[in-house]
C-alpha cells in the first residue's frame, strides 16, 4: 500500500486491515441493495408475455440501449423484434429474485430471454444483448471490414469506458452519503477525458462507426447523448460542462431526434415526467397513449 | 446533489463547484499521466515490425489478455498469428503520442494494427481486440447458439464490471495518495460480489461458456485469475481473500497452466522477474532465453 500515515487518511486514523470485512450499511443511497455476495434472494418467477423476446428492464442508460435498438428493429420492419418489457425496480431489489438471477447472475438489468430458439437463450450486459440482436436480425452493424471494426471498438470503448461515469463520477457526485473532493476530481477528469475523445472521433466522422448508425451509438448516447442533456445525475451534465463538446452535441441531436430513440428512451422509464413514463410495454400501442398524455 | 452539509464532506468544509475545474497533481499516482482532455501531446511515430499483426502494448491486465490470444491461436497452428509486440510504457506517456493515438483515440492499451487488410485496420479496446482475432481466425469463440451466447455475455461482463476492479479497487486500495475508506470498502464490496458471481457459475461450468476455453476466459483470467494469485494490486488478492474462491481457484489453475497463457503473460511485462519480463516479442524464440534464464 502507498499510503504509511494513516493520519492523512479518510477518516483520519483509519488503517485498511489485512482483510476486508463487510459492515453492511456502509454505502450511501444503495447500501441496502449492494452486497460482497451474488445469488439470489427469495424466490419469485418472472413474467412471460405473447412475444419472442422477452425484456427485464429498468430505463437506465443500459437499459434503454435495448429498447432502442428493439423500436429501431421495429421500425425497420422486422416483426420479429416485437417484445414484451417488464419492469426490474432495482431500488426494491427485483434484481435479486430467482428468476431474475437465473436469466442473469450478474443481478443487473437489462436482462433478455429470446424464446425462439429451441431452448430459451438467456442474454445479459448491455453489450452483449446489442451484439445478439445485431447478428439475430443482421442489422446496425456494418458489414464493410474497417466500418464492422469500428462498430466493435466504441461498442467496446463504451462498456469500459461508462463505469467510471456511472459507478464512478455518477455515484460520487449523487449518491455518496458525503462528497469526497479527491474521488468526485478523480472520476470528473475521467468522465471529461472520455467525453473529449468522443467529441474529436464526432469532430471527423457523422456516427461512431463512420457514416452509419450503429450498435455503437445505440451504446453510448444514453450514456453521453443524456448526460449533454442534463437528464441523467442531477446537475452532473453541467458540473462536467458536457453540453460544451460541440461534435457530440451535433451527434446527440441528431439521434436524439430519431422516433424509435423517443420510444425507446420511453419503456420502463420510472423518473421524469409521467407522460414519457412507459412502465411496462408490451405493444406498439401501448406509446399511443402516452403520446395523447404528453398533447 | 445528496449532501447538503458541507462539514461532512471530506475535506472537511468542501463544496462542490457549480462547474468542475481541474487542478493538475491532484490524482496520486497517475497524476502526471491522467488528464481531462485527450489527443496526442507529442509526436511520434510508432515502430513496425516484419509480421501482419503488430500489437502495441503493456503486460498489464487488458494487456495480456492479447498476448494471451496469440499465443493461443499460434500454439493451434495459425502461423497467420505471429505478431510483433512494442513495449508502450504508459508510465512515461508513450500512449500520448501521435502514433499511438492515431490507432486508439482514447490512447489506452492494448492496441492492434492489422496490416494483412488492403488498408491496415486499427483495432482497440481489449475486448474488440479478442473479438476481432476471434473472428479472423475462426477460434476460440464457440459456434453453437448458446455457448456463443455466452461466451460474449461473460466477454461483455469482464469489460463492463473490471473497471470496478482496477479504476476502483485497485486505485483507492494501491494507487491513491491516501486510503478514504468510504471508497476502498466500496470497491472491494463490488470486487468480492463479482468474484462470488464467478465462483457460482464455475461452480457448475469448466469455463465461462461452457465446455468450451474462450475469448471470455481470457478476458477474465488475467483480472480474477492473477488477483486470486496476488499477482496485481500489491496485498490487494489478500484483503479480498480472492483465493478462497474454489471454483475460481480450479479455473484459474487450470488455465494458468497452459504454456500459451505462460508465455502470454511474459509479453510486454515490467513487473516481477526478471525472468518473467519479455519487453518486446518479436518472435517465438523470444521466449526461449527467458525460459533459460528461469533454469
Amino acid at each position: 500500500m502507498t499510503n504509511n500515515n494513516p493520519a492523512e487518511n479518510f477518516p483520519a486514523g483509519y488503517l485498511a486491515p489485512e482483510v476486508w470485512s463487510w459492515e453492511p450499511g456502509n454505502g450511501g443511497q444503495f447500501a441496502t441493495i449492494n452486497r460482497p455476495v451474488a445469488g439470489a434472494t427469495f424466490e419469485k418467477e418472472l413474467p412471460v408475455g405473447k412475444h419472442p423476446l422477452q425484456l427485464y428492464s429498468l430505463g437506465t442508460p443500459n437499459g434503454i440501449k435495448v429498447t432502442i435498438m428493439l423500436e429501431e428493429l421495429l421500425a425497420l420492419g422486422h416483426k420479429e423484434a416485437e417484445y414484451d418489457a417488464w419492469l426490474i425496480n432495482i431500488f426494491t431489489g427485483d434484481q435479486f429474485g430467482s428468476g431474475f438471477v437465473d436469466i442473469n447472475p450478474n443481478s443487473k438489468i437489462p436482462a433478455l430471454v429470446d424464446r425462439s430458439t429451441s431452448k430459451p437463450t438467456h442474454v445479459f450486459e448491455s453489450g452483449s444483448i446489442l451484439m445478439y440482436l445485431a447478428r439475430k436480425f443482421d442489422a446496425f452493424l456494418p458489414k464493410e471490414h474497417k466500418a464492422h471494426t469500428e462498430a466493435l471498438n466504441w461498442l467496446f470503448w463504451q462498456m469500459g469506458s461508462a463505469p467510471f461515469v456511472g459507478g464512478g463520477f455518477g455515484h460520487f457526485f449523487l449518491y455518496a452519503p458525503i462528497h469526497i473532493k479527491y474521488a468526485i476530481d478523480r472520476f470528473a477528469m475521467e468522465a471529461k477525458r472520455q467525453f473529449d475523445v468522443l467529441d474529436r472521433h464526432l469532430a471527423n466522422n457523422r456516427f461512431l462507426a463512420g457514416d452509419e448508425y450503429s450498435i455503437a451509438d445505440m451504446a453510448a448516447w444514453p450514456w453521453y447523448g443524456q448526460l449533454a442533456r442534463n437528464e441523467i445525475y442531477g446537475n452532473g451534465g453541467k458540473f462536467l460542462e458536457a453540453d460544451s463538446y460541440q461534435n457530440v452535441a451535433r451527434w446527440k441531436d441528431e439521434i436524439g431526434e430519431r422516433p424509435a430513440v423517443k420510444r425507446g428512451r420511453m419503456v420502463n422509464r420510472m423518473i421524469g415526467a409521467p407522460s414519457e413514463q412507459l412502465h411496462e410495454r408490451h405493444d406498439a400501442s401501448d406509446f399511443e397513449t402516452k403520446t395523447q398524455d404528453k398533447i
